[in-house]
């Protein structure tokens, strides 16, 4: 099977981190013996991954220095956060796959995403990046004009523009990586968001969702599954509560409510749910699943999976 | 005939420009007409550039906050130069190849360069990298243990070090893409340095001459030439002596003898003639020109060409 493996911020940054070097590539050692273990089963992978503190990182440093350097726009630095989380995750692969029998080359595409440049989410900024705030630190943001909200863990973040993805403009590239047996890392931080402008493309200030473009990617390359993997093991239905599910399989209809009725919140699990949805959609399995159980995911024996229906 | 592009970082940044983002879409824009002028003569590419600038800003970026966030080593800098550059040029290279009659996917990888760990570069840092400093600046470095040398244009620049690039680890994903008629973009700010460590591969504080690593690429993809493209239209012999001349051809063994004498100064055009020399040596041409003449300097009518003797 062809295998598209999409990692959660957690895979590459575990959450409490600050984020040095040694701490991220900590988190991809792991996260890519992980996948080294997919890749036993005898399937074809495909990675992408998110980049929400990476970004976060690069934009709060702008800020810091406006007089000094001159500020980059959000696509440099989605771009910026492909090149070091693809060399690290190209780094760690080649070595967990080799470690596992299965030596194989892994490459990064610098990958753009096209949007549509009237797609509402460019009105109501919604992609949380960056680090956590105190509630006053979310305040001089907001005096200063830069949209914040409540995470879904607590605190505050600023968020940013996230358009649907529409199209993975370097299709061409990863499906000669692919049928040249080399493993790509493609679409990474959900990919540099362009719109088509004429016969141009022009980067625009957002941050796609990785899930999102996980299942763009998913039908480009005709994926058997797309793989989601996170720091939970199941997808829940009314978490919290007494009678909280953890759930084994989500239908397309009921992920796709239960994202329009807020149960999967935005930002959190309801991008998760609606790119399984569309997936499932256009031919694919779909499975949502913790790091740790990745393989019996695939099985059927762990996870959510999203399913016809 | 194929060609190894390496657009030097005028091609990228025009001297005297900030780095704002307009600034690099504008030279880039310019370089990408020059290459698809090369394209247009039925020449298959490979493209490659500097970095100088652009992991000069990261750098300083990273000094003017450790406590906020936590400093990144200059690997992941490189690699992130790698992204961001390779993004507009593939991004504006599209449009120009199209604009030609001639349309192509371009797509970048993050490319690895392996080196020496014992290599003497990095006991003598001697690459400039960053913006040009005042003798004042240059001190208050000194006094913090950061290296800085006179830059060739005038001013001081911090340095890092430079050692030798031996291996283009992701040669695999480079010749795939072109074996699909895809355009490469590859080693960019002469890739990312690594050091074989057992099986592993580990980043190291340096950046690769983007010049000797595109000898390297020139070797590894069987190129027919290696093109460096940069501001001036020739090199010169006894530059600003009564009689200066300017170069139509160079033979190897000069080349050599003038980086040994410092005719060539190591940081300037030493690794310009270093890299036409190997890769002279290695069957290809090699042809050191402005982006306004590259395609007489592929025909033998500008720039200055190493040559065998």
């Amino acid at each position: 099977m062809r295998v598209v493996v999409a990692l959660g911020g957690n895979a590459i940054l575990k959450r409490g981190d600050r984020g040095t070097v040694n701490e991220q590539i900590a988190a991809i050692h792991e996260a890519c013996a992980g996948i080294a273990r997919i890749a036993t089963e005898g399937h074809e992978l495909v990675v992408t991954h998110g980049n929400g503190p990476q970004v976060g990182r690069l934009m709060l440093q702008d800020e810091a220095m406006p007089d000094r350097v001159p500020r980059f726009s959000l696509d440099l630095h989605v771009a910026e956060t492909q090149g070091q989380l693809g060399y690290l995750i190209q780094q760690e692969l080649t070595v967990a796959l080799a470690r596992a029998g299965l030596p194989r080359s892994v490459a990064t595409v610098v990958t753009q995403v096209v949007v549509d440049g009237n797609d509402p989410g460019f009105e109501h900024p919604s992609k949380p990046v960056g680090p956590f705030l105190s509630a006053k630190g979310a305040a001089e943001y907001r005096l200063r004009g830069i949209p914040v909200a409540e995470a879904a863990g607590g605190g505050w973040r600023r968020v940013v523009a996230s358009p649907e993805p529409l199209e993975i403009v370097e299709a061409d590239a990863v499906r000669a990586l692919l049928s040249d047996g080399i493993v790509p890392i493609a679409a990474g931080g959900g990919g540099v968001p362009v719109i088509r402008d004429g016969e141009e493309l022009r980067g625009v200030a957002a941050v796609v969702d990785k899930d999102l473009a996980a299942a763009v990617l998913t039908a480009t390359v005709a994926a058997d599954v797309l793989l989601m993997l996170t720091d939970v093991d199941h997808v829940v239905r009314g978490f919290g509560a007494d009678d909280e599910q953890l759930l084994d399989k989500l239908t397309v209809r009921d992920a796709r409510a239960g994202v329009v009725s807020g149960e999967f919140a935005r930002g959190s699990m309801g991008e998760k749910v609606l790119a399984g949805a569309r997936a499932v959609e256009a031919g694919a399995r779909a499975v949502i699943a913790s790091l740790e159980h990745a393989t019996e995911a695939l099985a059927g024996t762990a996870g959510t999976e999203i399913v016809a229906g």
